[in-house]
């Protein structure tokens, strides 16, 4: 069962970002092998395969709660570039960051824009 | 101008939550005027009135953002009443908050949960 | 073995606190019972039972980050309370409280000195 | 010389607020002595004694970055008073909070703005 | 009106800083150019320019807030040179940064303090 | 009495990292020598010097902190030196980090453990 949820949480990573994420987690492997398993069981495994919310919520969400927290802007740009793969448009990444301005200010938004800027004009979507 | 972001900004509002925003105003009115007009007007009339993201997916943002504060939970509650209001579904509003236990911890997730239930008891949504 | 990873958590918990927890549990369950798992699951079922580190040092990491934090009392109040049932001192809670100062600032550890006022009252440890 | 920076910061206290400090110290020695003799030494004794800034605009600072902090809200109410004991206008300590709402968002804005009504209703400056 | 806000706000930032403002513009409504616009209208054409505190001691106050949230190097940056710009001495923006060690800790304050450094030695102020 | 705490504070740093402390110091000095009293003094000459904890638990508390506060890598990666300076393993500087993906979320976390892999590759510890 244990291994269930990291199946089912690295198919679910697979399908949303297949190319980037193998580096990424060989990477964090090389120092802490255990939570290189919880990052895949615990987020994607047991939240992000829950009903109750689309992919696309899901990122989009994700994107609100990591431009809030405003120190997590490598986590930020990963997130930005998941939901563009998952089909959520510029447009709609760009409109939840300008919203955070209101609940966590402006320069954690300009931050959040600035990240957005960056992954766009390094992918092609 | 001005007014008419005012004016947008408010029936917006009215739209969400005609019930319990003017005693909230009132009260903000009583030590900051200016500030109960500003937040009418940016969070409302700019924010929210403006097009590629739907009603629903704004307060899911919102509930997202402020669960991710943590230090704001009075607006959490209102904005997960307002969340109800505008049809998004018990449900949603849940698996937003747990979501966001992954990128902010367990207890901003755990005081957002026990506000939800606390807005679920009080409204008959 | 996802049943292992909640039976291995709910008894590191009933270790720490036989008497209080159950009530904390049924509370989140009526709301959340998904997550009322996860809190077993991921914290105390992975995390706490790793080797690496004694239950006494994990607690005042505990009190350490939720001092931090600032916005997780209820969680603060919990874990000071934890720290002392796995056989802290009294005096190590309020040492770990005071060095947050440093890292955090003063109201952060304020907050938490009082916190440790109520328990310490609170608890005949 | 450790004595001269409390008598220096205790005076600079009494100076501000004479009336209710001793009772908030009282309660903070009988659980950690040494940390309230600290906030008598640091905050009072070494910071605020500096030249370089007046203290009203020593307090202006003190309530806009506990605005910022948003956890921080009996910290934030006794800077409030502080404020308003040392000569600023209630019109100068709703500006610095209105402020804030640019770098740190409105709901840490508006809990500002309560908290400062809240002290206004009290006090009689 | 809506216009006259921008106007305002635009002329109060070529009042404090009008080398770079226009860069940093550009780059962002390169990716938002409405935010672009927001940027200008709350903060300054809104707040910075209601009467109740004097520039210097806005530049102060943002100062304090933007050293307090630390996720903001950016834009903390920016307001330490606008300091300079309306007349804050480099005595008074050390004095404020290292007053907010009391309330946010040591590391924003010694983060704010070499932010202060670079931006002293960029700048002939 | 006020150069013994500095006395106290430095011999204190001075076992715990005897190479880098003095560089770090010199560059804050240039820009806020007091500051930089004040850093030796509190943190170290007050805080660490008290009895109650050991050296270990005081570098795991502080790591926990830094990395639950997030904006304060330049401070972790120095404490997480610090630790294993001091006789902490490897191990237990990875499972503090690691424990506060529970209280300050995931990104938290995993920017702590790069950070820890950075230093541990720098460090022949």
């Amino acid at each position: 069962m244990e291994n269930e949820r990291y199946r089912r949480g690295w198919e679910m990573l697979q399908g949303i970002d297949a190319k980037q994420i193998e580096g990424l987690m060989e990477s964090l492997r090389e120092v802490a092998p255990d939570f290189a398993k919880y990052v895949i069981e615990f987020p994607f495994g047991d939240i992000y395969s829950r009903p109750g919310l689309d992919l696309q919520t899901r990122e989009l969400v994700a994107v609100a709660a990591l431009t809030t927290l405003g120190n997590a802007l490598p986590q930020l740009r990963v997130h930005i570039r998941y939901a563009l793969n998952v089909g959520c448009s510029r447009e709609q990444v760009l409109e939840v960051i300008m919203q955070t301005a209101v609940y966590a200010g402006f320069p954690a938004a300009l931050n959040g824009l600035f990240a957005a800027k960056e992954v766009f004009q390094q992918s092609g979507n």
